[in-house]
């Protein structure tokens, strides 16, 4: 449905409540959500969004995911407190991947780093290539 | 096994042949990857790469994707022109997304826009939000 877009000019488009209907989720009910911080470009992680997460996102303004290991709604930030505000919400051209424009507090990832993306090919050894923020410990707790 | 670079200094890190060998790729032996503009921070697309197209995209420095609907590599440009020059290769905190730094000439989208991510939730509507850079049909000389 959403490819009904592809000839609309700037600014037309498509009803949100239907086009959530037609989302073409995975077997899983599923589709990947690339979270970017909204004024630095940075891209801070990867997660999964069911309808449910997708819907719970819109509506409260901070972005909810599906845990695929916990089988269950993760509301990011619960257990860490760095939670993601939602600037913009985007679909791309097929609407089988939702881009979340977000202001995160603090690291994204839960070793602690701003972004989850820290591990970078040089060469023939994958290193890494931030240091964390934050010490994961004081992240959760423990 | 990307984990252990959790805990690993800036600079240190893993053989990428024996990663490469470990990486959790989806029971259709994919991972997704996302393409990001190196200079703008701009997020051009989501795809999917298999070990191949991992492969492939590492030896020859430009994106290469595999395409789930035509069940084959899709060497990003090959019929569009609009190549993907890898500028870094960066992976998540457990190993399972890609994401492809690039400099992308022209646009990435199949329609003509930089970004396929052109669909913005406006209220109650997802409107289309940047208008084709080029027409499609030049892209692609139909």
């Amino acid at each position: 449905m959403i490819e009904r877009n592809e000839t609309a000019a700037v600014g037309e488009g498509l009803p949100w409540a239907e086009l959530l209907e037609r989302l073409p989720f995975n077997e899983a009910g599923l589709l990947p959500a690339i979270a970017q911080q909204h004024d630095t470009g940075e891209v801070l992680m990867l997660a999964w969004v069911s309808r449910e997460a997708l819907e719970e996102t819109v509506a409260t303004g901070r972005a909810c995911y599906y845990s695929r290991s916990r089988g269950k709604l993760w509301r990011k930030g619960e257990s860490s407190g760095q939670v993601q505000r939602l600037v913009e919400l985007r679909l791309d051209c097929d609407g089988d991947t939702v881009l979340l424009r977000v202001d995160q507090q603090g690291p994204a990832c839960h070793t602690g780093r701003r972004s989850c993306f820290y591990n970078a090919l040089r060469g023939e050894r994958v290193v890494v290539a931030e240091a964390p923020e934050i010490d994961p410990q004081a992240l959760y707790g423990r």
